[in-house]
């Protein structure tokens, strides 16, 4: 089945304001084994809004639109719908009869702009909103069906729930269903792991994707119709047997460590420069985190280097401070001074200034000193300051995990 | 000029992940007087992306698509473009040599996957990636001129600066359509700051909306028809004058501390506890601040917050490490430690675990220790861990930016 949906709104195709009813009515089909095939934001402008209808109707066999059926002059869902739907306006008897009732027990007037809300496209099945005042309704436009239904999200959802969901099931037909896995990944760029699946990626079902960020590939495997857990279980396990070690044992980088420090009931301590505490940062986003990491120093500044962390000053004269002399002294002095198993410190040229053909921005140096000493790698990210920060992290947090998580 | 933008990726269509590109990018061209007609999700299916393309080379004159330009299997931008525009594939020498080069740099052979991104429609114009490995491309697909750009976010933004900008610009002419202001607050909630602009929020034209995003309360204006930039900037003077000192003088609140500091000649030094390193990660973003924030301690330990800032061990015992005698005691101690003008401290509770009646989750004292002597603020925040953290950095920061900027 073919599913798609729309969402309406000057501010969303501005961005102003970000859409949420599009993805969750995406989330929300899936779970009944739908996959989203497309999803449009339009203006509310009447024409635009009739064309988005109708080039929906044309490819889809279930639409959901959201938005546009207040009673204020920007709200064109119904126009819009009837236009697409090549039908005129008609006045729903039971609707005008729920408005003249709902000011009637206000004790006031009833405004004109509120009988809009009466009006739907011939051929329209109402929808009563059990949470709000706009109603919605299911209209034939093309191949499609198409629900409108409010744009406020509580609205809409409580009205997906009582009647979008099971119209989607019934349309569905039985026996299907969807499952979903994902795992993430560190230490290979995208290109190879593309290398290690890409059968399994060229494959339409399962199907398998990867995203990345920040150096994270995360791999999603998702299966739909009969057997479908089954099936994503048995792909997510041959990916995870292709890239062995690549896999983390959690969801990001720093449950992982928190993970392995657990595991092994180690203690860590960080010292870092150019990343300013970011690894900090993300280490303390685990809860729980302080039975294992005890903190360490921001040592930004040449001086800071030496006070908190003991790196001798004719050292860092001599070396410069973004090398692999100094980035083993500050983690050896943070391991000493902080008294953990684990130390690690970073050093590095994020830039966009500061940089020397000898040392150019993107440079960064990492030690890692434990019970067997100390190692450093030398790594080179490209040219931007967030994202050398960011892998610098990554990769730091990443030699944690694997030096931990092999005996 | 009609602009239209255009989002590729299943894990985007399906729901799984939040699309921020088109989002940016329609605000970006809002700010060129440039005001998005639609927004289409297509996932990783060539037919649909040749379609989408397609379709909106019918109506648009100008569209960005963002996604798929990778090297894996599910990267399809560039065979769908090609569809779309009724041309073959071509390899590009330039783009060849580009790759064979970043191989040969690394000693490694040439990954055939890699060789891919060398592909471009027939006809395309290629276009440089400042930051990271995948080339776009630019391509006439219909009346429309295509531009296809990296999913990655940093990468999307530079190329969008390098490349669409300008030519987004020139295309649109000297018939501005819109005019679009923004600046960010902090200090009050969104409630708050509604209650004291709701008239003009309330105002068709110029449009003014908020969003939120961890305390820090973004303020747009936003003016169509001639006249719109005086319109806008009149408004966004009233919205200035009306909410005082809680505007921002720069983006973000790490900037503004940038600001204020540099203006004043002054350093600054971090002392963290529940927040780990992230008020300085966040400062540590703005590049220069070297020059005044010299870093400090992640003191996540009782022990590291008596050796690393010489608050004393009975002090914690009898006030408890979440305190505001504790956190005067960080903020002195780093100030004399670590020998700056000012010393910005924070201590917490975020949870979800190690709460108490007297202490609960959310509880943060942040003390500033200056040449004027010591203040410290307590805060509660709402009961989630990253929410805690964010707006006590955020707090933090402001707190140094009020200080700092008023004498």
């Amino acid at each position: 089945m073919r599913f798609e949906t729309i969402s309406t709104g000057d501010e969303i195709v501005r961005g102003r304001s970000r859409d949420t009813n599009g993805p969750w009515l995406a989330r929300r089909a899936a779970e009944e084994g739908v996959l989203r095939r497309r999803h449009t934001d339009v203006g509310d402008d009447p024409e635009a809004l009739a064309d988005a209808f109708a080039a929906a109707g044309t490819r889809a066999d279930f639409v959901v639109v959201t938005g546009g059926l207040g009673p204020t002059e920007d709200d064109h869902t119904r126009v819009a719908a009837a236009k697409a739907a090549g039908v005129g306006l008609v006045s729903d008897a039971d609707l005008e009869a729920t408005i003249f009732e709902r000011y009637r027990a206000r004790g006031v007037p009833v405004r004109e702009s509120s009988l809009r809300q009466a009006l739907l496209p011939a051929g329209a099945h109402p929808l009563g909103n059990p949470v709000g005042t706009a109603p919605g309704f299911s209209l034939p436009v093309g191949r499609a069906l198409l629900y409108c239904l409010p744009g406020v999200p509580h609205e809409m959802e409580a009205m997906y729930e009582s009647h979008v969901r099971p119209a989607l099931v019934e349309r569905r037909g039985p026996g299907v269903e969807g499952a979903y896995r994902s795992l993430a990944t560190f230490g290979r760029p995208e290109a190879a792991v593309n290398d290690l699946i890409g059968d399994l990626m060229r494959a339409k079902e399962p199907s398998v994707g990867v995203t990345a960020d920040f150096g994270i590939i995360r791999v999603t495997v998702q299966a739909t119709g009969s057997g479908a857990a089954a099936r994503a279980e048995a792909t997510e396990a041959e990916v995870r047997q292709r890239l062995g070690d690549l896999v983390l044992p959690a969801r990001t980088l720093e449950e992982a460590v928190a993970l392995e420090l657990g595991r092994r009931g180690l203690t860590l301590a960080t010292a870092e420069s150019c990343t300013g505490g970011l690894v900090g940062a993300l280490l303390t986003r685990v809860p729980g985190i302080s039975a294992h990491y005890v903190g360490g120093g921001v040592t930004y500044s040449d001086r800071l280097k030496t006070d908190l962390l003991g790196v001798p000053g004719a050292l860092i004269e001599a070396k410069g401070a973004v090398s692999e002399e100094v980035a083993r002294a500050m983690a050896e002095g943070a391991r000493r001074r902080f008294e953990v198993d684990l130390a690690v410190a970073l050093t590095g040229v994020a830039g966009p200034g500061g940089g020397s053909p000898v040392k150019p921005v993107g440079l960064v140096w990492i030690a890692l000193a434990g019970p067997r000493g100390t190692e450093a790698v030398e790594r080179r990210f490209l040219p931007d300051r967030e994202f050398v920060r960011r892998l610098a992290a990554h990769t730091a947090l990443d030699l944690v995990r694997l030096r931990v998580g092999s005996p």
